[in-house]
């Protein structure tokens, strides 16, 4: 029987403290479904570490962690000592791009017990999945500035969309709708605006659709896409958006369900070439951090949708469950949700439901 | 006394629907306030002239309307009958971009009447303006494809921003922000993904916040922004943003309080160098066009704002507050606002108010 080995980096800040809880569930459910998952830690990928070391990992990094089934990652960042573009690039960002995490997954479900902020919505009303562009995009590294500091100072820089690049992840997005009961699938795009490479996008969505007959597929341009995540939530099932586009979408629906706090995310490569990450969407928090209230609900999630990548998907099940039985219950949420939990009492409760 | 010189524009769709209306209460305020106002009609700039003529717009548009006080459009596209590039591109950007409107200014004001999507949010919560780059940024013209229909295929876009172009904003914002009680200004931003571009944004903000020390600033990366809309409207007082986050923002905004439906929009050379352009935020809506349904409020509230960017507040308060008062009663609201009034008797309510 497969063990599966996770390599585990905690990362910054609350990153360090939800971690703990994830690990916690994730043993309890390993131990009920009789999965068996082994853990070893890291602790690069962090500021501490960077502290010490002058870099965000270690060289040989890949060695390290490319073999294993995948990677639980806390949450990286502390603007004010390091700059994102070391802290975020050196690590988060590398792994999408060297571990060819090209599909970041996301979803955005309404929780018993969390307050939606949109009015008359309850549990059930507003399911549904974001599927992001993870490597390229408008996350490019190409541009430049040029006459600085004059008048005639400008700056540029490229969104790149490759062939290959836009079709797989529709290839995913297509494939994950066709296999829901709505069949739904809607493409954000901004094609009368960006006028080059939105327009290609289309193009490549309108090919790719001729593939899947039975899904029914429309696009909005992502302005009037981001209205219609507040006033009709219920319209979606599966929203597929190039790396800038999924990643607004991704923190908006999950704020239209109440709360970036509980949402899970993972970074995936779908053939299993490299290791996918999964990871909570919330940072990690520094004004918070420390204090042992962070919501370890994100982080527990993440959790369910690595055994669901890796194939457990009884074990993934059990999770969600008893993520939702104890967000049921004012005493076990933390107090972002008007809860008293504390991280490590509502992480023991969800480990005790599972 | 001067006599304002307006260029009406309907254009498409409800476009030709709710500029009879606009222009109802504009006459109604201006002659309540003692302000001379001429209006002269074009019909170019819509899909019935481009049928006819095989072009949006006669050559010598400029010399037609480039020396008008200001420019009063309906709305313009028609995606089944005309691509976009040729609808809008052949017109309202080629408005923009020509008559240098690098502002784009669009009130977010909760209204009595307005049903908004968010829980326990009522008039007063929600009121702040979006300030847009116009000109520059993600609608660039430049990029292209290169290995077409190979697997090596690829397609890019850049992002340009000058230093001219992000300067004459932020100031714009900062002044806007410095004339309000709270002086609050908020900048959208993604330096953290983006990383050229919007890091030299974030620069230019810091360095314009030198010159307003009484203006408190703060800025968002655009994912979480989105949803702090959403999650907290009432943070904000002024926010500007990049051609394509405005543009996000000014959609998501007047959704949080209701509808985009009733949403006005200034296109502003502030320099008065060219004439501005007052637009509804709403498109053309082909769906319901002809039926005398459309809701005429956004395109009334686009009037005040011409009369208030023409320096004729006394008038322009005198709209705003009827649409207030005309808002507050059922019977005179459009049904999108679960009213019973057509088009032409919520106008009609409209300007008896002012
Ligand atoms: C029609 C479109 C090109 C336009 C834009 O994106 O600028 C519209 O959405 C707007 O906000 O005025
Ligand atoms: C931290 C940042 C670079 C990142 C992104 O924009 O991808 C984050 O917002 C996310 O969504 O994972």
């Amino acid at each position: 029987k497969k063990q599966y080995r996770i390599a585990v980096i905690p990362g910054d800040g609350i990153g360090k403290e939800v971690v703990p809880e994830g690990l916690r569930v994730l043993e309890a459910a390993a131990k009920k479904h009789g999965v068996s998952v082994h853990f070893d830690h890291f602790d690069f990928a962090s500021w501490d570490y960077y502290e010490k070391h002058g870099e965000m990992m270690p060289e040989d990094w890949k060695a390290k962690i490319g073999k294993h089934d995948a990677i639980y990652f806390g949450a990286v960042g502390w603007p004010a000592k390091i700059p994102d573009h070391i802290s975020l690039w050196g690590s988060l960002i590398k792994f999408r791009r060297e571990f060819d995490q090209y599909v970041n997954l996301r979803p955005v479900r309404l929780m018993p017990g969390v307050p939606s902020p949109l009015a008359n919505r309850k549990p059930g009303d507003i399911d549904f999945w974001v599927v992001r562009e993870n490597t390229e995009g408008e996350y490019s590294s190409v541009g430049g500035r040029m006459f600085p500091d004059t008048d005639r100072e400008f700056v540029t820089q490229q969104t790149v969309m490759t062939r290959v690049g836009v079709d797989r992840i529709l290839k995913f997005a297509f494939d994950l709708a066709q296999s829901r009961p709505k069949k739904h699938l809607t493409s954000a795009t901004k094609s009368n605006g960006i006028s080059i490479t939105m327009p290609y996008w289309d193009e490549r969505v309108e090919a790719m659709a001729k593939n899947y007959p039975k899904v029914k597929w429309d696009k909005y341009h992502i302005d009037i896409l981001t209205a219609n995540f507040v006033l009709h939530p219920d319209w979606f099932d599966v929203v597929v958006g190039s790396n800038l586009f999924g990643d607004i979408l991704s923190d908006l629906g999950p704020a239209c369900t109440g709360t970036i706090g509980i949402a899970p995310s993972g970074n995936i490569n779908p053939e299993g070439n490299f290791p996918s990450v999964f990871e909570p969407v919330h940072g990690s928090a520094p004004d918070i951090a420390g204090q042992g209230i962070a919501n370890p609900i994100g982080m527990i999630w993440s959790g369910a949708m690595m055994l669901e990548h890796l194939g457990e998907k009884q074990a993934a099940a059990s999770i969600v469950g008893a993520i939702e039985r104890t967000l049921g219950e004012r005493t076990l949420r933390t107090r972002d949700l008007g809860g008293n939990a504390d991280t490590a009492a509502c992480g023991k409760a969800v480990a005790e439901m599972v």
